[in-house]
């Protein structure tokens, strides 16, 4: 079934204890859809300037990502400067230029209209309500968000988050969304503004699911999924949306929700985002292969399971 | 198969977000052998003072605990008070008094020295390579250290280290002790220091175990245990020495190492650990069912196996 998601297509650099790289290919739709295409077919809503060429389209191209509807404007993409020196876990913004993003009205182009499931990546929550109310049919919402709305726009994220079936988030963004520190009730808090599923990201630590009114008789379990203890991280940005696009790619690929098939699209999302971290921007996923995929998932299942 | 375990028996003052506790029973030692008592018969090697009396050694008892190698000094016991007000997983120490333990000579009764398994609780490295030096016979040593160890007594560490077959520490202990800020080459430092197998304790992530040459043709391989999502923590004190009990006593009952016992016991230190912060001091341990910890393992098995 296919995934429509909206978000930011952008160029970041990027400097960690690996190395710098510039104007790397990145924005969170980028990362989701590319992780996500593994799974399902997947359809882009962006805008991007004039900076943005064949290059950038080979690599959405390649992986037969639908990218009718990333709207080209004039002027330049969004661009993202950070530094993860001091923290691998937390990066240090050095510049933000909205550039065509600013002025961002997602359109959804009419060949979209039949996707089942919807992905509201990190974008101003007004924006996110528009594009989710504009489908309502489709069978499945998730969504992120981040701090700066969860601080600055509560009201208007609270709207998004009353349409939304899964929200993932780090555990940060969880406590502070609910006021809570303690992060069993701050899920239970975040699930009673509307999302019936709650995942949150612990970074080197791996992820939680909460699970709320999703399944019929699940509700109040958790499940955790890890992440692989990894010898070198050249760069974190981008592992969080490939979580989400390996984790939604897969639901999207299922028939139906099970628990077995929500525990399974934790793993995977655990999987694309440990890839993600091994080479800056998109560089590792634009090149993984879905063997490398299976192979990772049985290594996620040795790295837990008893037996 | 029995373990022996030298550490400190002592009375902590404990200040949480879920309340003030004056003197409960405590110490690396206490909290270890409450714990390991669930799976295997346990020996204390500790010394306590004239406040130590009939109701403290009555909880080592009812878990059918050997305390003959607990001596008795003139004096009071080992006291520490701290606080977690900001933060769960870090103690403030606002009083240590080591007191009778200031003088500690650990020594060894005949009656302990058939022991195959030996754990060195949280002590001077000089008193834990002591007693190791003095059980030269079993079959498998354990231990645990702590920051102010790494950091101003390493020679004396590291001569421990050489004798050790696994290390129970922590991630930021890991990191310090190879002078290494990614955990995955800290870890394979720190086992070339002399442990055959390294257990990092996360608090509330869980644990991660990085197998060395323990096991044939299992080196360089790791594993995940999670800790339970917990609605409230009472009082961290005690997990880490809990956790080490878990996992050290389900290994001591088992007759050979696997990779399946392995697993198992880095499951049942994380069962022990979640107990142990349910209460103030020893309270939850102290009056645990073994049919409790068989239904906690089976919560961590639904909470981590996709099947």
């Amino acid at each position: 079934m296919a995934i429509t998601v909206v978000g930011s297509v952008a160029f970041d650099t990027i400097e960690t204890p690996a190395g710098r790289k510039e104007r790397c290919l990145g924005g969170a739709a980028t990362h989701f859809s590319l992780a996500a295409s593994f799974f399902t077919d997947v359809r882009v809503i962006a805008v991007v300037g004039e900076d943005f060429g064949p290059e950038q389209e080979a690599v959405f191209k390649a992986r037969s990502i639908d990218i009718r509807g990333i709207e080209h404007a004039s002027g330049k993409s969004f661009f993202w400067e950070g530094s993860y020196l001091d923290n691998l876990n937390e990066a240090r913004t050095h510049a933000t230029e909205l550039n065509v993003f600013g002025a961002f009205q997602p359109k959804i182009p009419d060949e979209y209209r039949d996707s089942e499931y919807l992905f509201l990546a990190n974008i101003d929550p007004v924006l996110q309500k528009r594009v989710r109310d504009a489908m309502p049919n489709v069978k499945l919402v998730a969504g992120d968000t981040m701090n700066y709305w969860i601080k600055d726009h509560k009201p208007a994220l609270l709207e998004v988050l009353k349409g939304l079936d899964i929200l993932l988030i780090n555990d940060t963004e969880t406590k502070m969304l609910a006021g809570n520190n303690n992060l069993v009730q701050a899920a239970r808090e975040v699930m009673s503004y509307g999302p019936r599923m709650l995942v949150t990201k612990h970074g080197e630590y791996g992820a939680t699911a909460f699970f709320g009114a999703i399944l019929n008789g699940f509700n109040g379990k958790t499940f955790r999924a890890p992440a692989l203890p990894l010898e070198e991280v050249v760069d974190p940005t981008g592992a969080g949306d490939s979580f989400a696009g390996g984790f939604f790619g897969y639901l999207a690929s299922q028939p139906t929700l099970t628990p077995s098939v929500l525990r399974s699209a934790m793993f995977y999302g655990s999987v694309m985002g440990s890839f993600a971290v091994e080479r800056f921007g998109t560089e590792r996923i634009a090149q993984l292969t879905r063997k490398e995929v299976d192979e990772r998932f049985t290594q996620f299942r040795e790295l837990t399971h008893l037996d």
